[in-house]
């Protein structure tokens, strides 16, 4: 059981709060990814500085390495990898499609090939639910099936109503304990009525948050809008909603004003590693040779520790060399603009003007919709 | 000019105390390796946190990336890279010879290709002096001429008279400040006749520091503690003394044994990049499986972040994984580890028990001479 008190709203935004057991998690909220134990680059006590609440791991990579049981016996994945804050884990369901070798789906689940070492596994909505279990997960995913994009409507429509007896089973597996909770996830593609009656089939169920599966798959931001303009709607105003896997600076921005409250995304964190700045000028290739003898942050206006200490020219020298205190300085800053547009998201729907701030970051951030 | 006080002694080990423009160094020191303007995965605040008080730089890297004098144009290498304490930097003798290409030595200096594209370069006793001055390096190394070991007494000679010459030359080219100051370095391989008259040549020119140069260079410990065991004996009393690119946790308490005070190695850095784990119980390879299931910190005796939030278990996983955050831990430990080492010593010296915990310490940490 999870409790979510939704503070106030402006029209379809909504200013909430989720309580679980290790802790309350103001929403909107964003998710960094800690797929294998760790937010890449970052000590969990940076993660948290960056204003993040919960943080999400991912099912198919902590199975394989270093296995859920283990994980177990080290006193669950906040002790094991030192955040004691809350933490969201996925199914298993979408990188099980994405990355894995050769697999098989039945109506049991999905068996297949480890892309690690070839080695042979299984998932089902039960063996989801015990691993999660296993990580001491507060929130745990219901076990789904994603399809490829695009896909035909009767594809999309076999799989979703698979995704739906796989979410029954997913709840009857879930153990309940106080400040742990179950997520559906409503499937469907761009089809508005497959959406909705997986909505319905999962009110149903009943869950303690509803997730919006299988978008940011190449749909583009305009079609991704689209989806979000009605789904939410099929949702019980009083449970948390979730978009998997979402997104830029915009995608966040535009999916609040359509009533989600929840998202992740390795964008800030990947991005960092690679070289890329999120910043209120919009973003950065720190790798090109314009900022060389730029003597100035990568955002006047960031006060995280990599605006406050250091240059443009510094952290491309460091991406120049090659050196990990770049991944680590630009994971940081990336976070902290993520979790900084979260307050002001957050601030702004509390004021009253949501629809204001939205329309002008959507004006400023123009370019991020091409990235 | 820099200011060295000897605050006790205890036969040959000295304790005491360096004063530079950017904070006082207590010795004997360890300095960890910043090559390119970073402690690699190490944020400044993190080697400060270890108990390090003086870092080293690498004027052979620096001058190739991003140049002497765009650091300069940064106003400095400890503002370039957010480190205010001190900084030594060498003088690119050394690295010239193990990194460049095609090198040609005259008696002006080394003209040399850089290792990175090629493009070509030249380093001579003035040039240094000049990089380090662009740097803003509390100390400055002469430049000098390392030959590989072994080399014959003739070549060895020949190459300790010529850096004779350019430490001279170096000398007149250092600008004097106040806290700023510019250290000899002994040479002569493996002969005392060369040392005695390589110390001699430098303390008529008259140095701030004399660093012992050419050791470390494959030697072994037992001929380099034979080195130590009468080049010190050269050198003025009140003046520091550095060995350079040394060493393993027996070099250093061996070293201080003889009369070192200063000391800088890549090893707590390197090992901590590639899963090498210092403790007080040995030299542990995390990536080894036999640590998979350890639910004990790396080291019980230790107080630093990664012994005091992680396991064995946690950290070996991140190595598995390939995890930055693997590479920060256990680079941060072994800093911690060092520095703990040599607040140790001091303390030892202090308390005139040094030759006690010398020889207790060559006994436990036997098998790190082996490695």
């Amino acid at each position: 059981m999870l409790k979510f008190n939704l503070k106030t709203t402006e029209n379809k935004a909504r200013r909430g709060e989720l309580i679980t057991a290790h802790g309350t998690v103001q929403t909107p909220a964003f998710m960094p990814v800690g797929t294998v134990g760790t937010v890449k680059a970052m000590m969990p006590e940076t993660v948290k500085s960056t204003g993040a609440e919960i943080i999400l791991g991912n099912t198919y990579h902590l199975m394989l390495r270093p296995t859920a049981e283990r994980v177990a016996s080290f006193g669950g994945l906040h002790r094991f990898m030192n955040w004691m804050g809350p933490i969201l884990t996925d199914s298993g369901g979408f990188q099980v499609m994405s990355l894995s070798g050769l697999r098989k789906i039945t109506e049991e689940g999905v068996s297949f090939q480890s892309h690690l070492d070839g080695s042979r596994h299984m998932l089902s909505p039960e063996r989801s639910m015990e691993i999660q279990y296993l990580l001491d997960a507060d929130i745990t995913m219901a076990f789904d099936e994603c399809v490829k994009y695009p896909a035909e409507k009767k594809v999309v429509k076999a799989s979703m109503e698979r995704s739906m007896r796989w979410a029954k089973r997913s709840k009857e597996a879930f153990k309940d304990r106080d400040g742990y909770g179950i997520f559906g996830i409503v499937q469907g593609g761009m089809f508005e009525d497959l959406r909705k009656q997986s909505a319905q089939a999962l009110i149903e169920i009943g869950f303690d948050g509803y997730a919006i599966g299988g978008l940011a798959v190449g749909e583009g931001q305009k079609t991704m809008f689209s989806v979000l303009d009605y789904t939410p709607d099929f949702l019980p105003l009083d449970k948390p909603r979730y978009l998997m896997g979402v997104g830029r600076p915009t995608d966040l921005v535009g999916a609040v004003l359509r009533g989600v409250d929840m998202f992740d995304c390795v964008m800030p964190s990947r991005s960092g590693r690679t070289g890329q700045a999120f910043t209120r000028q919009g973003v950065l290739n720190m790798r090109n040779a314009c900022h060389m003898d730029d003597h100035t942050p990568l955002d006047r206006d960031c006060s995280c520790p990599a605006c406050r200490n250091y240059t443009r020219g510094y952290i491309h020298h460091l991406f120049r060399c090659g050196e990990i205190l770049g991944s680590m300085l630009l994971t940081t800053h990336n976070l902290w603009f993520y979790q900084d547009l979260m307050k002001e998201i957050r601030s702004a729907i509390e004021e009253n003007r949501y629809q204001a701030f939205h329309d002008s970051f959507m004006n400023r951030f123009a370019d991020d919709r091409k990235m």
